[in-house]
């Protein structure tokens, strides 16, 4: 299995929605069996360095991490998918073990 | 070191508590160093595809993610721990490297 | 590329500065490309074990994760950086793939 990480602004945009709720609706429609957005209090990402006045305004637009855990081809359907949406953002995976955990009925 | 993730639901409960905090005190029992709980902001898990009737509804049971670095022996135990919690879950690992910091005295 | 993480309190600091916020200027001073700070709604540290009173009052002190995605010889250098702050904290590291996405001009 892959973990696959996309770091991303709060305020980025892709078809007039925020690219985080784009990205879970994709992965939804692609079969990813589990997705999870997580919320940041701080930042900076490449882009930032240019358009930043003062160091601790940075937090304006804060950083987004959508987290998904899935097979290798899945997770490469993805990516390409993602490369699509028109923001500056960073995408890392690596390889892990996985186990699910089922409730008794 | 391993690094484990354990992905829940912040509504999932085991024997009246909720399982995050269960786990938190799991790993306080069997002398884990350190844990941590992220929050999500969005998500869905396998069972959702299910349960949710719109879309944007799922953020109702937010994600839960808890997060714990130990030696493989000490994560092999608290998995087999929180595999007998009744919920529906995804519990990832991976190696790392680990340094302590210390504070001087 | 390397992924580290960075584990501490909320109310750790270092010069007067909370140390998350040093960090961050840390990586913005030493041309980092990324940072993202979380916050957790739970946790324990090494250290918490002796100072806890209550078990479940431990979220006074929030956890805080520092994540940084770079080469390896600028996560090197961090790391020695941050071992200069005087906090208790845990560092991990591991090797990922990384894309940049790049929005059009």
């Amino acid at each position: 299995m892959k973990f696959l990480r996309i770091y991303l602004g709060e305020g980025d945009h892709c078809d007039g929605t925020p690219v985080y709720k784009h990205i879970v609706k994709l992965c939804y429609d692609h079969g990813i069996k589990g997705v999870t957005v997580l919320k940041g209090i701080m930042g900076f990402g490449e882009k930032h360095h240019v358009h930043r006045v003062d160091f601790f305004t940075l937090s304006e637009d804060l950083p987004i991490v959508v987290e998904i855990v899935d097979s290798s081809d899945k997770i490469e359907k993805i990516i390409e998918e993602v490369k699509k949406c028109n923001f500056d953002g960073l995408v890392v995976y690596w390889d892990v073990e996985s186990i699910r955990i089922e409730k008794n009925k």
